[in-house]
């Protein structure tokens, strides 16, 4: 632990000025339990083993799911605008660390504004209360802006020594306040025409990326032009042009959300499946072991979704061992991947109540294949994007022809492909049930250890084979010099 | 952020070594997650408005709330186990993740135990189950134990270049095993006398500050010996004699558990308090607004509690931002603040659910008193411990005389002296109401804030006060030695 030890307390020169790496961290860790929290109130809608998914339920299901997604959504952006923030100043004192706290009280407080616009589709009032709380976090973060620039001690080393800090300081406002702006024409809007409310609503969480995918378009088709493009760089890049994104962040807000997800789990065993102890007394005479043992594929299903999060979390984090740098595009990656993530408690909560039970048990199955696949893959493309780059963004162990090289690509394949053959197996095999799947899910870690001696093992085979057909080639050369003369001999 | 990127990827020099940085955050999350999410079942124990808490309830309740302090503290003793154990194993590989990710899962497992013993107290299956469990997680660590010392490069720098390894290894599988040996014997007797298991149990749990308190007492009375003390702090403490906890870590677990109580708020809000269309339809005429403003003692609350949360995690950050070194004491304070601030989604439940209704109002705004009062005084306590060793624990300004010391002193005296004074107003103002104490909540930033600036003018005050009375007493002397002749002459 020689490396923590080095980000100690160290309170800064000025007084009251501190170093903000645990403040970030404690921002990293609200923001990505905000983000998941909400699959919550999905996972625990109730539905009949019995019953079909009728109309009413389904409605209700959409309902929470679209909360759960647009919450996931919108905090990741305002992570995001977080991560620049403090990019641009990186010490903080008393007063930037209270103004930080009344930001993250609003917008811990956005799920709820969501709930009301899920419920209350055509009444403008939820979506009047959002937009307010989020010009409210805007005007809060224009603060801390203004708050960070009267005070240069607290800004980053190399816009402290700039000379153009009005120019930086445009820029940051012009980043921090864009989604605020919006957001308050959308209240405007909410009272006269709703549809444009919630357009402009959508146009918040995809602006960002929009503008990338604009400003990328535009490159090709014109061409590169060197100088249109280290300008736009400057505007849409952060401040550190050889480092998009903060990569300590983007690994602690999805430890974060890896870490809600595997516990969510234990706070639905809890609460449902400890039995009722007079109905142990009626039903099974008194013995718990009897009464439990019903609930053997719940214990099942709990294992699984845990090795099966627990191995998600472990292929990530042996990916960002060796990213040197994340790039904006691996971020949106990044994020599409946790949003999955976030919904493997459904994934556990379905195939744990419909296990053995009835035509829907195929359905859950083909659900949580479904999320483990988009999980997964995204986390492969994260890689694959990384490799289009691979001189600036990969550890050199990891670049085409590294020693991990190989075993990088079998670690992130083992759940797209597993995941896919168990969902075509549902389809094939009508005996297919969770406790395969679930049992499945749990032989996976030992996949991965076999995979390792595996690819090991392939890989000498490769060398030995290759460096004996060398051998074979120059034997062969030798033999054809040897027979050359004999043939024109013969 | 020029600290974090020290911390960057850098995988070992061994092939498939990696820092533990990431694993151990990660870990970090998992347990300060599993540690509080037990209030919630807690929390949501329904309780009528008009009903006197009655004696099923209270059963129900208190049985609750055992699981949540029984899975506190078995999580934090196991928390800090994993502490040493990665104190000593300080790079890890792909192995060691898996192993690492297994432990965890029986450890997330260990609250669903908790609640069958609690339901079944006269049954053994509970505290059998617990006691397999808590041996299961003890071999897993033996085995990465024997693993690291297997593989040297993994271990501490230390202990790699120390020639006594066996005695550190042994050393460390003491301090592993003594928690699950005892269990074992647990396991045993919870078929032949389950008293006696649950004394076992309570041991587990007491028996590493027990040990510590015998070895003080020792001293104490047999007197200080060199020798014998500098023994036991070779056993007792780390292997870093000059750093006992690590400090990092302790701040990682207190984030999780500040960050997980904060956002479970905004779960019962989002569940609780979304009026159903048809009743907006039916009993407002439709005006969601006017259902909404049934619901405002609620949004009070849920300000007023997230206010509370966020200014003690603030009050933790400034303390541990000037706190060098965290003792063994500190951290048994430290966790002993973090158990009552896990009962904090309780006070807001309580104070949300009996606003302004019947008899039960001040009781429940008393135990949200009670709670703030000791989360906050253990944090006090936190900072007198510190300073009884100030060379030691604290950084220069937060000691007697700091620049810091008065205004850190402010900070931490605030939040008890507020939740005693709100306590003692609820006995005697019959017209307190929830309405008041959480306007109260919502007020203190800006007491903070006043704080800052009251110490500030008041220490100015005492200084030109004393050099005025300094420069009284000089003038004084003059005089007086200008009287002196004076009066000779009289």
């Amino acid at each position: 632990m020689a490396a923590p030890r080095e980000r100690g307390p160290a309170p800064g020169p000025g007084s009251g000025t501190q170093a903000s790496h645990r403040l970030l961290a404690y921002s990293d860790a609200l923001l990505s339990i905000i983000a998941t929290v909400m699959i919550l109130p999905v996972a625990h809608t109730k539905i009949h083993p019995d019953q079909k998914l009728g109309e009413s339920v389904q409605q209700l299901l959409l309902a929470k799911i679209a909360v759960y997604l647009m919450t996931f959504l919108i905090v990741t952006v305002a992570w995001a605008a977080h991560v620049r923030l403090f990019q641009v100043i990186e010490h903080i004192d008393d007063v930037l660390a209270l103004l930080n706290l009344a930001c993250m009280m609003i917008i811990t407080f956005l799920p709820y504004t969501f709930s009301l616009m899920a419920s209350f589709p055509g009444v403008p009032f939820g979506i009047f209360l959002f937009s307010v709380c989020a010009v409210v976090i805007g005007l809060i973060q224009a603060v801390i802006v203004a708050y960070g620039f009267y005070h240069p001690h607290l800004l980053n080393q190399q816009i402290q020594e700039s000379e153009n800090q009005n120019f930086y300081k445009r820029h940051i406002l012009k980043i921090i306040l864009r989604g605020p702006i919006l957001c308050f024409l959308a209240a405007i809007f909410s009272f006269f025409f709703i549809p444009l409310s919630y357009v402009l609503l959508g146009l918040v969480i995809v602006f960002p990326h929009l503008t990338r995918l604009i400003i990328w378009c535009k490159i090709k088709i014109l061409g590169q032009r060197g100088e249109e493009e280290e300008h736009h760089s400057l505007e849409t890049f952060t401040f550190y042009l050889s480092e998009p994104l903060s990569k300590e962040r983007v690994e602690a807000f999805s430890d974060g959300v890896y870490a809600i997800v595997a516990t969510l789990l234990i706070l639905d065993i809890c609460e449902d499946n400890v039995p009722d102890p007079r109905e142990v007394e009626e039903k099974f005479h008194g013995s718990l072991l009897e009464a439990l043992s019903e609930y053997g594929p719940n214990y099942l299903a709990y294992f699984g979704s845990f090795v099966t999060i627990g191995l998600l979390w472990f292929v990530h984090h042996s990916l960002f061992l060796y990213v040197t740098k994340a790039t904006r595009l691996m971020g949106l990656l990044n994020i599409l991947s946790l949003a999955f993530i976030g919904g493997l408690p459904l994934a556990y909560q379905l195939t744990s109540e419909f296990a053995e039970k009835s035509h829907n048990e195929i359905e859950a199955i083909q659900v949580s294949c479904v999320i483990t696949f988009f999980a997964s893959i995204f986390q492969f493309a994260i890689w694959t994007t990384a490799l289009l780059n691979e001189e600036e963004t990969l550890h050199a162990f990891a670049r085409y022809g590294g020693k991990e090289h190989a075993f990088m690509f079998a670690k992130l394949a083992l759940y797209p492909c597993v995941s896919l053959g168990a969902f075509f197996l549902t389809c094939l095999l009508s005996e297919f049930s969770t406790t395969i799947f679930h049992l499945m899910q749990i032989v996976i870690p030992f996949a991965f250890l076999a995979l390792r001696i595996f690819v090991r093992i392939s890989l000498t085979a490769i060398k030995s084979v290759m460096s004996l057909s060398r051998r074979k080639i120059v034997l062969l050369e030798e033999e054809e010099a040897c027979l050359s003369p004999n043939e024109t001999l013969s």
